[in-house]
């Protein structure tokens, strides 16, 4: 077993990672010291919960709790205060207290709606998130909830922390390539920012990771959650170093506003920012290398690094105005200096942006 | 001038009460260092907004500061998620971001909504209250914010601290009787609650105090501010001391959802609780007194301390069970000790309270 600790005083939590972890699930709420008083919510989606709600439920009345569900359809649209009104209508109703709990059982989408759903039920309660998936070793660390405004994703959240996260790898065997090759996309992210080392190791294990071998993964998950972990601790409330968590961001959210939620899955769109802050590095003087590293990673992961020609660029342009890190009118970018390093840069000139969406939509060519 | 500071570590934040602080918002504004490179939004609502929104928009542009403005209808029915999302849109299309601040010039409904649009906007701005209503004395003093759901009040919510509070009493001047006298029920409160000098200072004023003679009234902000501080500041969420200050609200909350939000004033439904709640110490053994000293006081008020016959007592007990006092199977209720000291009891029998439901019902009569 691997244990990741989150550390945050008061709010610390561990993320444990093994095969088989569901079958255990009431064991860890009780050494968590979660009440059998109050029932518990399970939130998942009906893609998740065909495989793995059935088990949970079983195991955790097993164990003596009350549990309720509500199953949202899988996708980014359920991120909507539509589908959060009715996940509260569900904890209502199943007469949820102060002392219940939240759990997540899926994915980013889940993780987010869920965990947005804890932090605002009588203005919080406790969560914990069981990730079914690659991508979600990125959102079970930090705290980060949030649901979709129709103008612009994550609008409405909180910072609301797990009491500990459960990541059972036998529940990602079943995950389609795509989704491997998305939620790897994150991973990937953790190395270019923060640790050639671990960069390097991934371009070297891209096989073994896309075969979902489960000692491969682990260590995988367990490097990516600690290195996210390790900046978070810094700086839970995104005052200032968080923000290179969000390499690929910027563009990244504003290719998925303007393809519609859903289309680009959220570590391929990140994928196409990643390549596009690399440009965006060489176009402010770094070494042509950073950009063909990146790409050369990103590639040997089949993740996209192009802008398809049906998006428009001035719209890309108006989505990344409303997006959180436009901040008193400059444009902010994490810059990768080199593979491993990254600088937060606040004052880039919009035709710059606009000339690397341009060149990202001719896949790069024109610059290096 | 009166300044009550509520002490709350890193989150505390001082109360200013005078005659003529709106005309004074942007000095206040720029001391407590709110940039002007952001956009601010102001919520407000249509009985408000016509007096005072021109004038504070006005002072804080003459200071430099751009603003965006959100009116919503007048009433609870304005907490809804509906009215949330139109608020969040206005403050997304007025290009706030994480350096902006939400205004809630209101009373409590528009302090409640304009707090968890605060807490919830890109995971939390700064939020700032400028009170217009006696009630709003209550609700800005302790970071709680909320919106309802169809099936219970304030069910969505969060803790969050604003940067400092305005109280001009100008602004309380235009108030209709039956706002004063429901806004002045908290403040009896918190007399009932710890101070049984303030509850007595309370009665003796109580024609001082309803003719909103400035100085009386400036005195009562102040000791009703301060009480409510000194508890908010032992226990900021809500883990135990702070359940004090719900005397009269389990009861209270049930029949403003039965009832319809908007029928009771928040003021009057609470009173009839803090009838009940007096009613129900009586029949637990403590001295017939303290319902006459309480039901005395009231009166003086004008407030409500019998419930309608159109009110369903089912209903009433049914709402009470979503409520958040209603925890891990028990009924809790602040049971008056005598007046100016409570308990929370947490063990309280679901047919005495039947019972008071009853009583009240018959104006209290049966039992003293």
């Amino acid at each position: 077993m691997r244990t990741v600790q989150v550390e945050l005083g008061e709010r610390s939590y561990p993320i444990y990672i093994d095969s088989g972890l569901l079958g255990q699930a009431g064991t860890y709420l009780e050494q968590h010291g979660l009440t059998k008083k109050s029932p518990l919510l399970i939130v998942t989606d009906d893609h998740v919960a065909p495989h793995y709600l059935g088990k949970l439920e079983a195991q955790l009345q097993d164990h003596g709790y009350t549990t309720v569900s509500a199953i949202v359809k899988s996708g980014e649209a359920s991120k909507s205060l539509s589908v959060f009104e009715d996940v509260m209508t569900v904890a209502i109703k199943g007469g949820l207290d102060r002392s219940s709990a939240v759990l997540a059982l899926g994915g980013g989408v889940v993780g987010d709606l869920a965990g947005f759903v804890a932090a605002s039920y009588m203005r919080g309660i406790k969560f914990v998130q069981i990730p079914t998936t690659i991508l979600a070793h990125d959102s079970s660390v930090g705290g980060k909830v949030a649901i979709n405004h129709p103008l612009a994703k994550n609008m409405i959240g909180a910072f609301h922390q797990p009491e500990f996260v459960l990541y059972d790898l036998e529940t990602l065997q079943s995950l389609p390539p795509r989704d491997v090759s998305a939620g790897l996309s994150e991973m990937i992210k953790h190395g270019l920012i923060q640790d050639a080392d671990f960069a390097k190791w991934c371009k070297e294990h891209a096989q073994q990771l896309l075969a979902l071998d489960a000692e491969t993964l682990g260590y995988g998950l367990e490097r990516g959650c600690s290195i996210k972990a390790h900046v978070v601790s810094q700086d839970e409330r995104e005052g200032g170093l968080r923000a290179i968590l969000n390499l690929g961001h910027t563009i990244g959210h504003a290719i998925e506003a303007v393809a519609g939620y859903g289309e680009f899955l959220h570590g391929e769109a990140i994928s196409v920012g990643m390549a596009g802050s690399a440009l965006l590095a060489v176009k402010m003087g770094r070494d042509a290398s950073v950009y063909e590293e990146t790409m050369a990673l990103l590639q040997a992961f089949h993740l996209p690094t192009t802008l398809p020609a049906y998006l428009n660029v001035d719209e890309i342009m108006a989505a990344m105005m409303h997006d959180k890190k436009f901040k008193e009118g400059f444009m902010v970018f994490i810059i990768p200096d080199a593979i491993g390093a990254v600088s937060i840069v606040s004052d880039i000139p919009e035709q710059d942006v606009r000339d690397v969406l341009e060149q990202l939509r001719d896949g790069g060519e024109a610059i290096v």
